[in-house]
Formats: C-alpha cells, sequence, structure tokens
C-alpha cells in the first residue's frame, strides 16, 4: 500500500480541523445532573405556573426523595418548602444548580454555584447562542466556566428534563398539566423541547410509559449524544427515542449507538432537516451543524438505529418496542377476516421486502379442516366465520406457526375490540396463543376499546388500528431486532469550534494518479504533454486511438468545458484536438492555470463505475460506490458506507445498488470482474486512511471488464490552510 | 399517416376481445336500487343480530321514510312490522328486493322477485362466485336473470349498503351498533365489505359524517365504478371514497371520475393489490382482474383521483376534502411555534415539492416588530412567545398572507387544544383569521380535545396531530384542487366474460418495420440477407461498418442468445459474424425458425430511449417513453399515458423522466432534437389506433441524436385468434 511519505503530497492542514484518535474517550457520568440527590432551584417561584414554579410544584407532585432547596431573595417558603435567599445559604454543596432566572443574571449564578460547589448546571433560560451577538457571548461564558470546573452543563435555552422513577420533574413543559406520566421503559433526548413535549404528549396519549425525558436546549455542553449515552446505561430505560436536529460529534454519537446496542435497548430515532430547505430553517435556530443528511442515514443503519419520519411512526415504532417482542426474522405470517385488507396488508409488506412465506400443505390442510372456504395462502383468509367461532381461532394460528415457523404474526380482527361481548370472547383465545408463543411477535389490527387495549398490551400484545401501521412496525422492529454492533476502523476529522468550512484544493491530475496508483488502482496508460508536439509524440508511443484530456488544476468539470476529446485515431486528429481544447479552454475559463494534456489510451467497453471517499465533517471519512459517467448525477445511484471498508463491506456496497444487475451482466453482456472491483474499493478506502488531510478523492469512471478494469480519471482534494 | 390497408398484416382476431365504441353508454339509474321508496326483505327476521334481522332493526333506527315490507314465511310480525308470507303478498312491486336467504334458495328468489316486478335486487347471501364450481354457475345464473329483466343487481356476497338521509340501512354489518353514522358529505363504495366498515369506523371515530356506504361484493352486475357514477350525481355526496381491488371495465371507472370532475366532488381511492402478492392474495378472493397496477396509478392520476396508501392516509385525506377548503396552489405558508417541528414540516414539504415560498420583507419586518426574535423564512418560526399573546398571532398570520400569497398555511400549536384555558383563548382569534380568509385552507397541528376540535371543524378549519399528517394533506388536497377534466381520445379493447389471456403473435421484423416506417418512424437503413453471401453485398452496399442482427419471429432478445454484432467494418468481419450467429442460435434455440439476417448501418452516437403502446386489458392503449437500452430494467425509468399522445402530453411524459437531463445535454454533450422525438413518440401512438388488433407496439431503441435521431428495432405484437 502506499504510504503518505512515497510521494510529494503538500502537507496542508487547515488549523480548524483536529484529529480525532480512535479510541473513545472514557465518559463521564451524568448522573449528578440527571439523577441528583440534592438540587438547588435558582429562580424558584411561589407561583405554580410559573417557569421557577413549575419544577417545584411538579417534583412535589411526583415525590421526589432527594433534597430540593428553592432559592428566592425575597420568599421564605416557596410551595410549602423551606426557601433560602442565596445558593450560599443552602446547606449543602448540591448535585444539581438548575438556573431559571433572566439571561442577564445566568454567568454570575453560575460563577456562584460552581463557588459554592454544585457538580452539575442546568440553565433554563433563554437568550444566548440562539440570538447571535451578545448571547452567543454570554453562551460561550457560561460553557467555557463549566469546563474549566469540568462540570456538566445543560442547556441553556432548555425545557429540562424529568425521571419518572426519581419523581424529579425539572422542567417547566405545560404538557405535564394534561398527561401525567407513567412510568415505563422510554427514555427520550431531544434537541427542542417542543419537540420533545409533542412526541411525549402523542406517545403518553397511546399509553406509553417513560423514564427520562430530557431536552437539551443550545447544548453548550452536554448534547443528546451524551444523554443517549446515559440512557444505554440507564437501568430503567429499556428503549432509547431521540430527535435530532444536528450532531457536532459523530464519534460521540455512534459510541451512544454502540452502547445501546452492548444493552441491548433499540434506539429510534428521528433526525429533522432532510431536506435543503428543512436544512436551512434548522440552521436559523440552532447552533449545529447539520450534516449531509444522507450521511446519517448511512451512520443510522450501521448501528442499527430506525430513523422514523414522522411523529406518529415514531410513537408507532417506539410503542413496538416497548410492548412487543422483536422478531428474529423477517418472516411474517397474516390471519386475516378480509381478504381486501389482507391484500392491503401484503402490498405493504412486499413495498417493505417483508417475506410472507407460504404455510406448509399440512398446516393449509389443517386450515382447510376447519374453515373449508378459508384462502391458505399467506395471507391467510379465514374468512368472517372465525368471528363466530373463536377457538378455531386458537387452532389456526396453532397449524400456522407450525406450518410457516414465523417470528411475527398479524391478525385483522375488523372492529371487534369495541364491541364488549366480542372482546370478552377473544380476550382468553388471545393470551392463551400469547402463552404458546411468549417469543412471537404478536400484533393485532382492530379496533378496539381502550380497556381490550390495555389488557393486550399487558400481555405484550400489539394493537394498531392501521394495517399500514401494523406492517410497518414489523418492519422496524425486525431491523432493530438485526442490529450488531460494527467493527469499525474509523478516523475522523472534526470540526472544533469554527463553523467555516475548510478551503479546499485539488492535487493536480497527475500527482493524484501517481499517488493512486502507488495505492494499487490501476490507470489507464497516459502520458502528459506540454505542447502540440510532445501530445503527437505521446499519441504514437501510446498507439492510436487516443484520448485527449485538458491538465489543469482549476478545471473540475473537463468535458463540461469542451476539454476531452475522445477517438483520436491519428497525428493529425491530435494536432486538431489540441487547437480545440485550448481554444474551448481560454474562451471560458480564461483565468485557468493550464499544464499541457493527458494523452491516454482510449478506455476499453466496460461498465462505468464512480467510487470515492469523502470526509464527512461529523462523521470522518465515508465510502462510496456506484454507476459512473454521466449517469452518476442523473440516477444517484451510489453507496456510501464509513471508511474503511473491508472486502465484505465492499461486496454489500456493490450488492445495494440498482444498477448492480449491469456488472452481473446485463442483456447477453459477461458479467464484470466484480472481485477484482472490491480489490480497487478497498485499495481506494484504505488509501484514503494514510492521507490525513484528504478531503476526497474520487475515481470516475473506472471501467469495470469482464477480466479486470481500469481507472480513467481521478480528483484528489485535500483541505489547505489558506482561507 | 399509415392506414391499416396500406401494409400486409395478418388479419387476426380473438373472439374473447371485442372492441369498444368511443362514445359512453348513457347510464342506468341506480336509484331504485339505492334510494328505493320500496323495500322487500327476504328472509327478514324478527331477532335484530340475525343477517335478515339487521336491516330491518337499522331502518327502524334510522326512521326509513319509504315502505319496508318484511318478507317471511312463518312471522306474521317482524320487530313490530307486518310481515308477508311471500313477495307476492307484498301489496305493491317493490323498488327493491333484498335477499337474505342461504345461497340454495337464491337463484329462485330472483325469479319470484323478477316475477312480481322488482325493480331492483341485492343479495347479501354468500355461497356464489367466491367459492368456484357451483357458486360460480348459481351466480351467472342470478346476474342472466336479472339481464334479461334488464334490472339492476348488487351482490351476490355483499355487505349492502346505507343511506343516512333517507335512513335505509340495508346491511348487516355490526360495526353500526357502536358507531351509528352523522349525516355527512362523504359518499363511500367498496367492493370489500370488511374494508367499507373498517374505513367507516376508523372516519366516524375522526368525527366525518356520511352520506351512502355501498359494498358491491361479488358484483355479479352492480361494481365500484357503476356505484362512483351514481354518488357523483347524488347531491347529499360531496365527496367519493372508493375502495378497489380490481375493475373490470376501465372505461366506466374513467367516466364515473369524469362525472365526480364535472360536479367538483374530490374522489380518494385506494386500491389494492398493488403488489404481486397482494395481487395473488386479490385474485384468490375475487373474481375481478387485476390490471398492471402502475396503469391504475396512470389512470389515477390522469383523471386527478387521488390514490391513498394506507387507511389512516384515507382517512386523512377525506377529512381535508370534507371540512376544508382545497387550495388553488401548492404556495404552503407554515408558522411554528418552535423550529424543530418547523423544520420537520419543511423536510416534508421538501419531499412532496410542496412550495415554501419566502415572505416579502416588508411582511417579514411586520413579523419581527411583533416578535423580534421570529424567523422569517418559511417556515415562520414565532418561538413559543406567541403563547404568551395570542392576538399577536392574528397579526403575524395577517403578515404572512399578506406578504406570501400562499393558498394554504399550516399553524404549529403544541398542545395548546388539551388546555381549557388556552382554548378559549385560541378559538376566537382562530376563527377570526377563519373570516379574514374564507377560501385560505387553515391546518392547525397540535393536541386538541374534542369539543376544541368540534369548533374549529364547524369553522373549516382543519386540525392534524401529526406534522407529517398536515403537510400531506395540502399535498392532496392541492393535488385534488387540480384536476381537470381529461380531453382524450381512447379505444379501448375489453375482455369479455372469459378470463383466458389472448394468444400473442410477433409480426416479422421487416414486416413490423414497414409498417412503422409508413407510419413515419424513421429506422436505420438496412438490408435482409438469407444467405452469408447475401450479407456480404448488404454490408458492402450500405457501407461499413454495419450491425448484424438474426432474423427470427421466435426470437425477441436478440442479444441475449448472442444473435447481434456489431461494428462489422469488412467482408471477412461480416462473414465471421454469420458463422457465429448461427452457431449460437442453433445451440440456444433450435427449434427457431431463421429468415436469416438484419444487416444494417451501426447506429449514430445519442441516447437511447424505449417508446411503446399497448394494450392494457382494463384501460386500453397506454402509450409509454423512457430511457431505452439496457437501462430499460435497471432504472425503469419510463412514463406511461393513455392513448393517443398529443404533443403535449408527448413533452409532458418526456419530462417527467428522471433521465431527462440526458436529453437536454449532460457533461458537455449537446441537447437531442426533444421535437423530433415528440414527432416520433405521437406517431407512434396514433398508429397504435389504427391497428385494431394490436397487443403491443415496441420501438427500442430509438437513438435519439442533435440533429433528428433514428430507430434501431421494434416488435410489434397482435392478438391472435389461436389459443
Amino acid at each position: 500500500m502506499g504510504r503518505l511519505d512515497d510521494y510529494p503530497i503538500p502537507r496542508l492542514f487547515w488549523p480548524g480541523w483536529k484529529m480525532a484518535d480512535n479510541k473513545q474517550d472514557s465518559l463521564r457520568s451524568l448522573d449528578v445532573l440527571l439523577r441528583p440527590d440534592s438540587v438547588a432551584i435558582l429562580g424558584a417561584s411561589s407561583d405554580p405556573r410559573k417557569i421557577g414554579g413549575m419544577p417545584v410544584a411538579f417534583s412535589r407532585r411526583g415525590k421526589y426523595s432527594g433534597r430540593l432547596y428553592p432559592v428566592n431573595p425575597n420568599q421564605k417558603i416557596v410551595q410549602d418548602i423551606p426557601a433560602y435567599e442565596t445558593l450560599a445559604d443552602v446547606p449543602e454543596p448540591v448535585d444539581l444548580a438548575v438556573i431559571a432566572l433572566p439571561a442577564a443574571a445566568v454567568p454570575g449564578s453560575v460563577k456562584d454555584a460552581i463557588s459554592q460547589g454544585a457538580r452539575s448546571i442546568a440553565v433554563f433560560s433563554s437568550g444566548f447562542a440562539e440570538l447571535g451577538g451578545n448571547g452567543a457571548e454570554m453562551q460561550r461564558n457560561i460553557e467555557e466556566q463549566c469546563r474549566l470546573a469540568n462540570i456538566p452543563l445543560l442547556g441553556p435555552n432548555c425545557l429540562g428534563y424529568f425521571g419518572v422513577q426519581s419523581g424529579l420533574y425539572l422542567t417547566f413543559s405545560t404538557v405535564l398539566d394534561q398527561n401525567w406520566p407513567n412510568a415505563g421503559p422510554i427514555g427520550l433526548a431531544s434537541q427542542s423541547g417542543a419537540f420533545s413535549t409533542y412526541y411525549y404528549a402523542m406517545a403518553a396519549g397511546r399509553g406509553l410509559g417513560f423514564s427520562h425525558v430530557i431536552a437539551t436546549g443550545n447544548e453548550a455542553d452536554v448534547d443528546v449524544a451524551e444523554c443517549l449515552s446515559w440512557l444505554a446505561e440507564d437501568e430503567n430505560t429499556k428503549v432509547i427515542v431521540a430527535c435530532l436536529e444536528g450532531c457536532r460529534d459523530g464519534d460521540r454519537l455512534r459510541d451512544a449507538f454502540d452502547r445501546a446496542a452492548v444493552n441491548n435497548k433499540p434506539v429510534i430515532i428521528m433526525k429533522v432537516g432532510a431536506s435543503e430547505v428543512g436544512a436551512a430553517a434548522a440552521a436559523s435556530h440552532t447552533g449545529a451543524l447539520a450534516g449531509a443528511d444522507r450521511i446519517y442515514d448511512v451512520v443510522f443503519e450501521e448501528h442499527g438505529v430506525y430513523r422514523a419520519r414522522s411523529i406518529n411512526e415514531l410513537v408507532n415504532v417506539s410503542y413496538a418496542c416497548a410492548t412487543g417482542k422483536l422478531p428474529r426474522s423477517r418472516r411474517l405470517g397474516i390471519l386475516t377476516t378480509s381478504g381486501g385488507l389482507g391484500v392491503l396488508m401484503a402490498d405493504e409488506a412486499s413495498r417493505r421486502n417483508i417475506e410472507l412465506p407460504a404455510i406448509s400443505p399440512e398446516a393449509a390442510k389443517e386450515i382447510k379442516e376447519v374453515i373449508p372456504f378459508a384462502a391458505t395462502n399467506n395471507p391467510i383468509d379465514a374468512t368472517a366465520h372465525i368471528v363466530n367461532d373463536f377457538p378455531t381461532f386458537s387452532r389456526i394460528v396453532n397449524a400456522m406457526m407450525q406450518g410457516g415457523s414465523f417470528d411475527s404474526i398479524i391478525i385483522f380482527l375488523q372492529q371487534l375490540g369495541k364491541s364488549p361481548i366480542y372482546a370478552e370472547l377473544l380476550s382468553p383465545v388471545l393470551l392463551d396463543i400469547r402463552k404458546q408463543f411468549p417469543e412471537l411477535m404478536i400484533i393485532l389490527c382492530m379496533g378496539a376499546s381502550v380497556e381490550f387495549r390495555q389488557t393486550m398490551e399487558a400481555a405484550g400484545i400489539l394493537l394498531y388500528e392501521d394495517p399500514v401501521d401494523a406492517v410497518a412496525s414489523v418492519d422496524a422492529a425486525s431491523r432493530l431486532a438485526a442490529r450488531r454492533i460494527p467493527d469499525r476502523t474509523r478516523q475522523t476529522v472534526r470540526f472544533s469550534g469554527s463553523k467555516t468550512p475548510a478551503q479546499q484544493i485539488a492535487l493536480a491530475e497527475d500527482k493524484a494518479k501517481q499517488a493512486l496508483a502507488v495505492a494499487g488502482i490501476p490507470f489507464i496508460s497516459e502520458r502528459k504533454a506540454e505542447s502540440q508536439a510532445e501530445a503527437v509524440a505521446a499519441a504514437t508511443e501510446i498507439g492510436f486511438p487516443v484520448a485527449m484530456k485538458i491538465l489543469s488544476a482549476d478545471i473540475m468539470h473537463k468535458s463540461d468545458i469542451g476539454g476531452v476529446k475522445l477517438d483520436l485515431e491519428s497525428a493529425a486528429n491530435v494536432q486538431r484536438a489540441w487547437d480545440d481544447i485550448m481554444k474551448s479552454a481560454g474562451a471560458t475559463m480564461p483565468e485557468a492555470n493550464i499544464d499541457g494534456v493527458l494523452i491516454s489510451k482510449m478506455a476499453p467497453e466496460g461498465v462505468e463505475i464512480v467510487m470515492g471517499v469523502h470526509r464527512d465533517p461529523i462523521f470522518g471519512l465515508m465510502t462510496m460506490v456506484g454507476l459512473g459517467g454521466k449517469y452518476v448525477e442523473i440516477f444517484n445511484d451510489v453507496a456510501f458506507r464509513s471508511a474503511s471498508a473491508s472486502r465484505e463491506i465492499a461486496r454489500d456496497m456493490i450488492d445495494s445498488l440498482q444498477s448492480v444487475a449491469l456488472l452481473r451482466g446485463a442483456r447477453g453482456q459477461p458479467p464484470v470482474d466484480v472481485e477484482r472491483l472490491i480489490d480497487i474499493l478497498v485499495a481506494l478506502s484504505e488509501y484514503a486512511l494514510t492521507v490525513p488531510q484528504l478531503s476526497s478523492v474520487e475515481i470516475n469512471p473506472y471501467i469495470a471488464t469482464a477480466n479486470g478494469g481500469v481507472a480513467v480519471d481521478a480528483l484528489v482534494m485535500v483541505i489547505s490552510e489558506s482561507e
């Protein structure tokens, strides 16, 4: 493999970038912040409707068993609790000081809290980085104070948090008035307070129970990723839900996902800012950098995190995880009392590539014995007859399970759960099925009363009204169950502090190809020519026909400006091509520095592939491969994975392409040498690891042929020190 | 243009096909069936829980004002109504005879009903075509009786229907026990009874009101399409909802859509059987033919029908139509109290290509005056401050409307509608906005109490809890509002009765090209050669390099079997190619009849296009265009429209392709001659109209170049008489 020392890449670093080391920082504990034994509330109010009053009122209602110290210079008693004039009067250094005061008073209060020995700080107040200017300055001030004191800071401009099992409600969210939480398995962390309360209210309305709900606001210090890590270790949390608008530290987020995986807790995430419009709106109100949205998808998928696209979906999937069993496979059995609804579910299963395996002939026969007119392909349509004879139900489900080896089952039962008479007949049958198949993900699709629903959920049976939601939950749950902890080698370059994008420069094409050739990438044979005469000589040496391409670090899309000529079959053609290229370059890009042309052998026939590695500012090096040439922009049929790519990953990437059929030999063409393509992709991915200042490397096209392949063009971009 | 008489296409017709004429049949009225003044119920029961008892009980509860005659040989009184021993005893010939008897008794009862002068018949009983065999035979029997008597037949195996305004409930759906309907604008027709009741229950639970709910069951005669036509003319129905598993008569369905359009009633449809699995399941329990699902999409789009993919979506969109105003444009303004939720909605708007235009600088300034920290790009983030000062709200909405010319607006208001205090403050402000902008589609995204929701809905303000649902409803509503009645020339070939697919045969390639050339399609110059010597002569005449292709009606994918050789540059090459081709054809398809080879000029460089017309068995001729060559199967980037294609339609089709960028000149290539491509597509589409027995015609590839283009290969399939 090529090493950095082997070739002369200018050693350029941009000071805003720093290298991250590969070992994970050992995390500080957020216990003092999120599970404190003692809390002081600066700005505590006697009015339970005020920002400083709600945390006191809610925590009393929650029966917080720790020590709560209201601090208010004008009150002796706040909501029946003795209050203190200043933090200095509080009888102990507290685990957590909550600040609910006007922004201007916050820096001084932080200073006081630190000097009084507070072990963590949460700031509710707004008026900081979200306003820019002086607000941003104040935020840097309190961030710096906490960093020097080595204590965690939540906020500012945050809605706070609550812990249901501890009974501590350090939040001023009015949503609790209407929706007091039940204890349960869901831990939620969100930048946006409004998002956290909205999701919370919808999920609570659905009957879901919570462990912790945390809003991180401006994230001067503690961010969602760190909270996720903490939730991954929290014993009350079994399912983790998060909302992100961006992420500043990809490694920390990956680490949180890995901790959740190790502790077997599914992670369901909503990441907003997917569109350009959305990202612009996100940038307008948070300080976080939004990485390219597609890279988030890659990272989520690599870590087995499920990304929801709506709050309904977030609720549906967290509900599935909280109540149900995650299925070990995507083998789904559908039992329906209505053909039409069965078809609807089969359509959705097909759209999501969920398997609907046929049951065995014996099982089909068994079902036909019970209901002669049943359709016994999957979906199994037992027809409405079943409704009049629930015990047959159990027999049918048993036959299905024996004959289909399903890990999940959806049973469509119309609106029966709304009728008290039917509900009473149904319950024991369903609970019996639950007992017989303790590991099965059982989903009822039906209308039901609250009581019926709760009875089922208590037994670990899921209930969705919408059939498409039911199928979608099988999809999500089986994806979550298939998660494994990725074995990865990463090297991340992070932004540290500055948001200014780094200046990038392209290496000269010949230098770039030389470096890549050393790394094991085979390029088509070519010669540099600095004059028309040299061009003719080079073409003669290589052998006609040849291609000619302008050589200039300033011109990126060479064919767009007429800088590429193909199939030149004679010296005269080469001379004319030189003139044409120089003329169009002079006309379209008069300031470009032109180093001459490259004369190369004409590329063989084959499949044009694009491949590359780029350094995502949040998540580090990403390998990419896809259909190349002019189709790149049109079909965008490319796959990304974190670098470096193993052969297995490279193969997965190639297999995931829509155009993989071309590589396998479409329409009578021979298949291309995919093993060689994998070699090249792995080599490129490893090359990228050896160049610390690499911004991106791209080969386009690599022509994959039956007997190997050859790279035609390459571009290497590095990060420059100059602005 | 080419005419059928101009060239020798064998005149083959398959007797199962018949030509439909282009003028619409004048529809019979279903009033006697669906709005009868007198109804006899054969099998009426005193038990209101039985199939024959429920219609009596429900219609009494509904206060049906017409004349209801229970018929039961064993009862003098049925549910307090005088009963009749036989239909002959009923004092008048009835508009409708409902039959709720065992299947075996149905044919005789139909005969009696007809002889007693019944003007329509509905059969609840199951045991007909859904069972095949004798059941199918009985169904044909009753269908035939009604056809000869010229009266409409609903069912058999159907759940019946109800009309809320008339109070007539001729159904045995138990869903009515828990969900008695409110009168309202929604008319529903569905093949599946279970589907109709499930949708009905979910929609009724959402507060939607209904006019008619009709389930058509086995559709021996009356089908969903005919019911849709009737609902399109029904004065109580303002919004039409349908569920289809298939359709037997595309013209009738199109006609229903057109009637709905003329009467300005939005149509929202669920068509199941989109996947192969789904279609197989659909086929297993209905007698209807499922056309290719993609063609349904084309027809729905052409007629401005919205296709929902889940019952939730069907409810959401019908709710939008029932309560709201359909927006005249896709200009959406979003006002939010939370940045994160605004971003989520912006993401969804972007995914759906909904416009979020910026407001004017004056409007932005006005908003900043009210809330200095507001973000004034669209979404407009008024922050949570607005919650403390609702009157400012009205000012902000006014500024938005003046500065943005929106036709729809979404206002995100957290969970405020659940708090009685906030709800009381909010209501007058929102109702005032409603008054000020009577044509605006106003959508609230919030949690709310039933009372608050109903107050808003009564004023025509929509309320969704999920932000993505809110944006999706703008998408659906603006699509429905943009509907226009298509100006089309169609010629449909229908299956009549038999489900046996027609035998198709391919015209010989030279014949096909000859016919298409007459129709105006330019082919690359070529010669037929029946021997090696003729091949060399033809190549010499055309000029090297040439292509050689095997000529055989039996071999469809010629390159797959090595039957195509390109770039033959000499007589020797031609000779060798002949040998190679004949050898591989002999090896792979020894039974194929081989007529020789075609020698043709090598095709120019350009963009490979596929185009064609095929006859869909349900919806008739469909024109298609897309990216051709080996990419057809891989990217499936093709567009379909009903034939014949006008220049405008052809242009739309081309513009809708992902690969249109290739035609416009990607990566420095010159744009191709799109006008010429449109000419060719129109000519092909019109050619198809002139060939009654045409099954499909396809040109692949047509090479589009900067100066025109040329067709290289063509395939014409016609319907054969032989099985």
